[in-house]
Parts: C-alpha cells; structure tokens; sequence
C-alpha cells in the first residue's frame, strides 16, 4: 500500500500514433493535496477505462478539450473522501464523479456523487449504474425505441454498454442479436445475457453470418464499433429503421478514418441515424440508477467486469479495451476496496 | 395535335446504363381506353419528371416496385378529363395524381385529385405546390427545424425542391446557403431566390468556397445531391446538426455506388440524419398547398418551371435532370393548357 502523504498521477507523455500503451504516459507523484473550502480529497479505488479516452488524446476535438501533452489523463472514479473542507461530505464517504488517473484527486464537492455504500457494489458506479449503463438507456430509449418483435443488433455486444443495451431491447420485447469478438464473448452474450443470438466480428463472412442471425432483417442498431461491423449491419437495415451512434471504436487508433458506407440507403428506407453523447442528458443518470438498481440487487440485470489490478497499469489498460481484449466493464483497481 | 383515337405510351426498352437517354425506351401506341365504372381518362397535359424516377429503373428497389421491360414508365401528370364513369369527375376537370408517360391515362377516380383551374397555374400542381414542394415542406419542417440565426445549406438549390426548402428556411429566420451548378443557377439562387449566398458545386476547392460562405459552420443540411457537396457539408456540420437526406443525384447514374463519409463525426457531434419519403405522410400534400398558394397567389413564394415539348422527349428530359442540365422544375408539355 502507497505510503499516505505521496500522489501518483499518470499524465501525458506525446500523442500515441495507433494503439497506446504505457510509453505514451509518465507516472508522476506529489503530495497528497489539501482541500480549500468547498472541495474534498478521494482516494482512488475504482478507476474507469472506457473507449472515449482514446479522443481526447489526439489533438483535434470534437466534443470535449484534448488532454495536454503533460497533464493528467481523465477518467471517472469511485473513491473513498479521506479529507474534506465541505459540510456535505464527510471523511469515509463513497462518492462517484472524481476525475483523473490519480491515485488521490482533489475535487470541488458539488461535483461529486456520494453513494450508498450498503447497496451496489460501488464498481457498479463506474458500470452498469454509471456512465456506460445510462448510455445504453438513452440510446436505446430516445434513438432505437425498439418495438416488441423487431430485430434489434448490439455491437460490442459483451462491453459495458452494449450487454445493458441489448438487455434493455430484450425487456422492450424485441428479438436481440449481439456482435462481438470471439466465441467465449459469443457464448457469454447468449448464454449469460440470454441474447437470441450473436455474431462473431471475426467470422470469415460477416455480412452472411449476420443475415443468416436477422432473417427479418434489422430494425433497430445500436453502434459501438463501426468498421466490417457497421458495413454489416447497415446492408440489412429494415425501412424506417433507426440507428443509435454511440461510438465506433474500431476506428479510435485510425489515423486518417476510413471511408465510411455510402448513405444511398438512408433516404429510401428512410432510416434515422443518431449520434448522442450521455453527459447531454445529465438528469439521465440518477433516472437509470433509481430504475436498474432493483434490477442488479435481483439479479435480473446481468453485468460483468474485468479487473486490472495498480494505477500504473492503466495506460496499457486502455490499449487492451481498443483492441478489445478485456471482457466485461473495464475497471483499474487503484486502491483497497472494503466494501 | 395528335387523333384523338390513339393513345402513345412510353415503356422501358432495356434498363439503362449511366445516363438513360431515348434509347432505352420505346414508344407504343393503342386505342384510348374506355372507363370502367369509378374510372376516368385524362388527356395528358404536363408530366412531370424527377430525379427519383431513375431508381424505378433498377432492378433491385428499396421503397418502390421496379418498372418492368416493356411496362409504362411512372411519373405523376396534370391532365384533363375526357371520359368519366365517376360521378365525382367531370369532363373538363383538371386533375393530378394521374401516374403515366402516356398521352391519356386511365386511373381510378379515387386516385385523382381535381384542381381549380380559376386558381394557380395547373402545372404548379406538379412543382411548388406538388410533390417537390410537399417534400421540401417535410423536410424542412419535421427534420430540419431552423432556427432563426441558424445556417441552413440545401444542395440542388435551384431545383424543384431545393428552391423550396430554401425559402422555408429563410422564412423560418435562417441564413441560407444555396450549392447549385454554373453561375446562371447561382445568379438565381441569390437574386431571384434571396438566399444569403450561394456556392457552384464545380469549384475547384468546393471545400474551401462552401466554408467561407459558412462562417459559423452549418446547423442544417437539405440533402439532394450526395458525392462531393455531401462530403464538403459533412465536414462543415455543427454539433447538434440536422440532416435532411431527400435525394442523392449525383450517384443515381453509378452502379455500385461509391463510398461514403466516415460517419466517426456523428457521435461526437450527435448529428441527425433522418431519410424521408414524401408519400409516407400523405396529408401533408393538401396541408402545403393550404399554406403554398397564397404566397404563390402573392408572388412572395418563387418557383421556376424549365419545359420541354412532347412526349417523345421525356427519355432526354429524364437524362437531363440527372445531368443537372435543366434550371428550375422540369416538365413536360404532352398537351395543349388552354388554362
């Protein structure tokens, strides 16, 4: 355990050119700030890794300011308060909403969730209760709308927003086909997340594969990945289909981006396609945590995640998740987690 | 004048390659019908003639039935009753919604829509106040939604719809930016039309001209041509952007079609690009034409009408549309119009 008057941060060492990995990042340490009025100091437990992160390491930005070569590299924690300078939050406090690859951050409390230590798991606030669960609700909810009987097809389909999407459009009635990357993926998507089928991305002919999984073709696509993917997916779209562009992570180490389909299609099947970002909708969150969290204490909300284990394995974390290679909600166990 | 026993039809020789020309037609000739009961004959007076008349010459269909070898051409006519088996329809009626490249078409009385001949122009019913109207009117009404101070960019500008969608927008309190090619059209465009500015889609850096005439980026996109002017206003979209996607003409000759944008940028913009067909909402015809004929009426709604002279030449017209060499909505005059 790290001594408790020193800070380790990971900031930015260059921009990575493809798929990044610790060489792109420094680990610098400082000490433990302390908190001026209305702010408070965590200790990291949980550090979130999501594909988001590989934007804002390159230097043109649409949405959200680039990380700068040297500071802090961003990213949502759950953490414990161990000083605070607000009345709202008391030390040993479990909040949500600290941002930074740190093992301690200083925050301002207003931006900060505290959290019921007695109920979820706080991982869960970082996965299918946070950010990558009421990402799902809100694409599924505002963009597929999916009706009881349509075709609905997830990509990224065991990830942390596609395995709650594609269980969403399972609850609206809808017959759900996953993709994703491998056959113990495939099984999980199926077998655990009760999918009525899934895909393989790597199958020697996708677009076969996937046709064969949509006799009725697709109604409603949920977009994680693009690439072979999308290609697939949107050969097969229905009239009046609607896509929900969530991310398109197969591109996010592409440097220029490829070309993307032609959108002939859309006009005659009058398809509807819908980029979204979660944080535009802020009352969202608390919205979905207070209708999923009877579904996760039952059970009945299947989530999985996948642990790496120290802050300075971090930046190598999120070369994993672009590349696919975890399993599950991707989370860095930063520090000791007693609850 | 022709005799008044023989009706000429224009049937599909062979489905065209690249441009359709009169090559890949052929005209047939046989006795005007008789009306069944609840039926009518029109004589012909303009048919229209629309870029999305070349899809219905491909095989493979998204949102209509192909036309069959030797199966009459489609388009919509205004015509006037000669015979009647329907108490509803009278000879002398001017009506619209006959479907046929025929000197007289027989339809359902039903189907037909009788227009005031004291009222607008009859041809209009198949430009501003017809089918291109209706479909600007959609567009820019359920996808687009301009707001005032918006910047609002409709490609094909000078055309049947383009012309229409523009002056929504500008009514709606929009800066609008016409593309059109040549500088006749564009000299229409901003004069006549009183859009903000307008840019020819033949420049050599489209990019850069369609930039500089977007200073504060584009809000709106009305969508009928595709190709280059789609790609240079695609890169140009602000967040939250509204595509319209009502045509792609400038591909309507290609087979395969070519690829597309990468479509990265609508996540993080959340971009809407919603396809649409006017037909699907019928009501909408009758409730423009409600709200179009008075500004028609009082000159402040500016339409242009490009005619050719007889049927035998609607093959060319057809191939001419999709050339962009017509200037304003392409008709075709099959009869005399006393009105």
């Amino acid at each position: 355990m790290q001594a408790d008057t020193v800070r380790q941060s990971v900031v930015l060492r260059r921009r990575p050119s493809g798929e990044p990995d610790r060489s792109d990042f420094d680990i610098i340490e400082d000490a433990i700030p302390t908190p001026a009025p209305g702010e408070v100091v965590t200790r990291t437990i949980w550090l979130s890794i999501d594909p988001y992160m590989r934007g804002r390491l390159r230097e043109q930005q649409t949405y959200a300011k680039a990380i700068e070569i040297g500071e802090v590299m961003t990213g949502e924690t759950v953490g414990e308060v161990i000083a605070s300078a607000d009345p709202t939050l008391a030390v040993g406090d479990i909040v949500v909403g600290a941002r930074g690859w740190q093992s301690h951050v200083l925050s301002k409390a207003a931006q900060l969730t505290k959290v019921d230590k007695a109920g979820a798991p706080i991982s869960t606030y970082l996965g299918v209760l946070g950010m990558p669960g009421t990402t799902a609700y809100t694409g599924v909810t505002d963009i597929l709308k999916p009706k009881a009987g349509e075709t609905v097809v997830v990509s990224a389909a065991s990830g942390a927003v596609g395995s709650v999407a594609g269980q969403l459009a399972k609850r609206a009635g809808a017959r759900v086909v996953g993709v994703a990357g491998g056959a113990d993926k495939c099984f999980y998507v199926q077998d655990s997340l009760a999918f009525d089928d899934c895909v393989d991305h790597r199958a020697m002919d996708l677009r076969a594969e996937l046709a064969a999984a949509c006799p009725n073709g697709i109604d409603c696509y949920f977009e994680n990945v693009g690439g072979a993917v999308q290609a697939a997916a949107f050969d097969l779209l229905n009239p009046f289909a609607r896509v929900a562009m969530c991310g398109m992570v197969s591109q996010y180490n592409q440097d220029p981006f490829p070309p993307g389909p032609n959108l002939g299609f859309v006009v005659g099947k009058r398809v509807l396609i819908q980029g979204f970002i979660v944080s535009d909708k802020p009352d969202r969150m608390a919205e979905w945590r207070k209708l999923a969290a009877p579904w996760v204490a039952d059970g009945s909300l299947i989530y999985r995640e996948d642990e790496i284990d120290g802050l300075e394995n971090a930046p190598d974390a999120l070369g994993g998740i672009l590349g696919g290679r975890n399993f599950g909600k991707l989370l860095v166990r930063v520090g000791p987690d007693p609850h």
